[in-house]
């Protein structure tokens, strides 16, 4: 059984009004990215990486590597214009992989733990991944208005997604569509059920100034 | 124009893992509630403040205020069973004003621009709430599975919630209902619109221990 990930790292980081995009930030002095890389690492030393970056970033993280000592092998690839195509272009990069995990280049606190999670959910029923609870109400919003909706009826969205690599692949052979919102709408919109796992409240996306702080608070030790 | 506030307090601090109930746990060295209840002050210093308290953490909160040497003016009253009776017994607390905002008890972050935000909207339309825009993708549970919904067809509500006096006195003459999940639940299935004010990523809901330590990254200054 071989596994893979896909680590999406393809943000201009335009919302945290930094220059340097969000995956570039220092996080306990190294960049997020090379958190989320090295969690994945912890959780299996030998696993493929493949990181998606934009190509006009590609001389700066080489450049980040060299810096940090950063010598956990990866492999880039050059990503598109959306999440979409970064991930399309990406799985070329693995051809011979039973399962893949999509994971954002922004969600740095991911644990091995809840890797390890959510690749039992995927290898039980093909396709898995990670979700919370609301901890606040929820309204949908409509022409005309909004109501109240059920918080229980939901739930909140992590990664790594973790599929079947011919789920996948086969997925992503669809036209890019508004409703992709991550791979798990891709692969469900193929046809393919997907199974939830326990997520984490402190595997935090970092999107805003504000969650590199919280990040900041929240960072573990080394694969722990 | 009389405006009023009632902030519910009315948690046992279960899932906190804490002896004290977690409107009790300090906050940059105060009672989170201490937080909610000063930034409504200094929102408007004049504005009457009705704090619901289950009964059994009166005493303590008495003794809190004495040690604390908190000596903004506010009214106790005895919570009910539930959210829906808390609020329901501290309407009658109120009896001759225009607007009433209902605020959680532990979110100690709410700023004073926030609140005039909620109000100004509420104003306008009756019926106000704060929301912010989901950052994570969301899937919605049903019988046997679940499906990827459009998370920018939905938004995360928060408080303080204000509405019209007489609105929400109305409403609260319903039965509680498990659709209730918050204070527009009931005065929308009342009939009244809600309208929606921008919220703040900062006005967090301390439901977990976790929670406690990012607000003692955000929290401000004094009437920030």
């Amino acid at each position: 059984m071989k596994r893979s990930v896909i680590i999406v790292a393809g943000g201009s980081g335009q919302r945290m009004g930094a220059q340097m995009p969000k995956q570039f930030l220092l996080l306990a002095g190294m960049p997020v990215l090379m958190h989320a890389i090295r969690q994945f690492h912890c959780f299996d030393p030998g696993m493929p990486l493949v990181v998606a970056l934009p190509p006009a970033h590609i001389s700066t993280w080489t450049q980040l590597c060299a810096e940090h000592r950063f010598t956990i092998p990866h492999t880039v690839t050059a990503g598109g214009g959306t999440r979409f195509d970064s991930v399309k272009k990406a799985l070329h990069a693995l051809p011979g992989t039973d399962w893949i995990a999509v994971h954002d280049g922004v969600r740095p606190l991911v644990s091995p733990a809840l890797i390890a999670r959510c690749f039992e959910t995927a290898l039980k029923h093909g396709a898995a991944v990670p979700v919370i609870p609301l901890s606040n109400s929820l309204r949908m919003l409509e022409a005309g208005g909004n109501h109240s909706v059920l918080r229980e009826n939901y739930c909140i969205v992590q990664t790594p997604q973790i599929f079947r690599a011919r789920w996948l692949k086969n997925a992503y052979r669809a036209p890019c569509c508004p409703s992709f919102t991550d791979d798990a709408s891709v692969v469900e919109a193929a046809g393919y059920k997907i199974a939830l796992a326990e997520g984490s409240r402190e595997n935090i996306k970092i999107t805003e100034p504000v969650d590199l702080k919280i990040a900041e608070l929240l960072v573990p030790g080394f694969c722990s």
